[in-house]
């Protein structure tokens, strides 16, 4: 049941960038730059969302505009309406991220409505993408706690995944947004989640901020999960989530699974040299591990 | 198989403190009366080495002196040869550790011997302890990687685990010196140790050197480890393992440990507190997770 092979999905220029205060579009595209070069295969370049809430997204289309001169990469761009998603169409996006909270109090903060109403806009940002001949992913947001309302009940998120499967949703992710689960509840959700999906891939984002995000990416791996969000540098958090800081980094996730024997598309010295370009244009020191303390001393 | 209660070993006084500048007996006593009021129940307090080469642990005697008033704590102390076995026994520990690298090259930087040399010692030591009506614990360093030598061949970790069974150890532990190792090298060679020690304890030493700590003591977790070390503020390194840094953060552990539903015997909050003067006698930032981020923000 354990996956061997890991598609991972970069995140920096969406997730690790929209916390911190906008950088230049052309510094995203030397950061992308250095991405590409890691080899690796999908990434999410940035969000249509409000650019008066997150100002450092609010190149989404000029950035776009330069995605095509990456053939080899699958990129994805985070919606939260519909508006959203005609929006990232338009901008020549072919895959979109629609996030749903699970939990009614961050789902309030982060677009202005609860869970339920988030959720019932699935189908039709399903039916948007779907006839621009582009695909959707489900992302569920605050899926093991919510830093308003608590710990986030498994029914919560179940209802999203029913709706994402009876909308035609092509794929599903679970995320940990405020980095606060561990494997043990890693398992146990993802006991309850896989079941529900029937074939649909499944992925599962973590934030690092309490330490656990690699033991609750390699709980996810051991209960069958083979896509998985990083940022290099372990860049990333939601500005509407207090508390929430640092996505896992691309480095470290590369560095554990395939020294623990599982396939990951990406470059290690590559992914180091991109997180040193990320830590770079942020401007501070970034809490990756293996920047500081590089790969295994001898090889 | 995986274990459901874990011991934790308290180890800042001892390998957090090893590598750092010297700090007064005193401010010791002041970090172990916060380490006792987490309810831990055994400390590693500290070394009974050569004071020119660990000179952060030249006042072993003294502080070996204050244990008394903790009675409720098992202690422990390292030592690295018969006559430090002798001085930590005469000090009044009832409970040793013999470390031994199963690398040569670490073996010979850390005690001038290699480690066929050092694990011909071992009865020795353990008839030492015995004698006087105390314990020893026989701690395999570099038992996944040298900084010198690179991988270590189970091989080598498997003969000291013999040498330690024949020699009537009472307790045995691997310790990734360098933390370079991941969990799916921890579980292949606890696959390999654990049949080899017949019903002793077995305990696990991780470092957070690449992210990877948590990781590793979740799968060593998995595998049936009930013993793991960790330090408050995750203090700690080799002085003679270049590269190394940082144990696992004893409050990270814990809230690993107990949100995933796998009790530990120590107080989270009073954890935290225990790092915040690990933190302020040390006099630098620390590694901590929880100790930056704090518990999970709704209880």
């Amino acid at each position: 049941m354990t996956a061997t092979h890991v598609t991972l999905r970069e995140v920096a220029l969406r997730d690790g960038l929209q916390i911190e205060e906008p950088i230049p579009t052309e510094a995203k595209v030397e950061l992308l730059e250095a991405i590409a070069a890691t080899g690796v295969t999908e990434v999410e370049a940035t969000a249509f969302v409000s650019p008066s809430k997150v100002p450092a997204l609010a190149d989404a289309p000029d950035f776009a505009a330069e995605l095509a001169r990456f053939p080899d990469i699958a990129f994805s761009a985070l919606v939260a309406s519909p508006n959203g998603a005609r929006r990232a169409l338009d901008a020549g996006l072919n895959s979109i991220e629609y996030v749903v909270s699970a939990a009614d109090a961050h789902s309030r903060a982060n677009v202005g409505r609860d869970s339920a109403a988030a959720t019932a806009a699935i189908p039709e940002i399903a039916a948007i993408a779907h006839d621009a001949n582009a695909t959707v992913e489900v992302i569920i947001a605050t899926a093991w706690d919510c830093p308003f309302d608590g710990p986030t009940p498994a029914e919560r998120v179940l209802r999203i995944v029913d709706a994402a499967v009876e909308s035609g949703a092509d794929r599903i992710a679970v995320a940990d947004t405020i980095g606060t689960t561990t494997p043990g509840r890693v398992t146990a959700l993802l006991d309850r989640v896989r079941p529900a999906i029937g074939g649909l891939p499944l992925g599962c984002h973590f934030h690092n901020t309490r330490g656990t995000g690699l033991a609750s990416a390699y709980a996810a791996v051991l209960a069958g999960v083979n896509r998985l969000d990083a940022s290099v540098g372990g860049v990333g958090g939601c500005p509407f989530a207090p508390g929430a800081s640092g996505n896992i980094a691309t480095e470290d996730l590369v560095y554990m699974l395939r020294d623990s024997g599982i396939a990951v598309d990406v470059d290690l010295e590559r992914a180091i040299a991109a997180a040193r370009i990320a830590q770079r244009l942020i401007g501070r020191t970034l809490p990756s591990a293996l920047l500081r303390a590089g790969d295994r001393l001898l090889r």
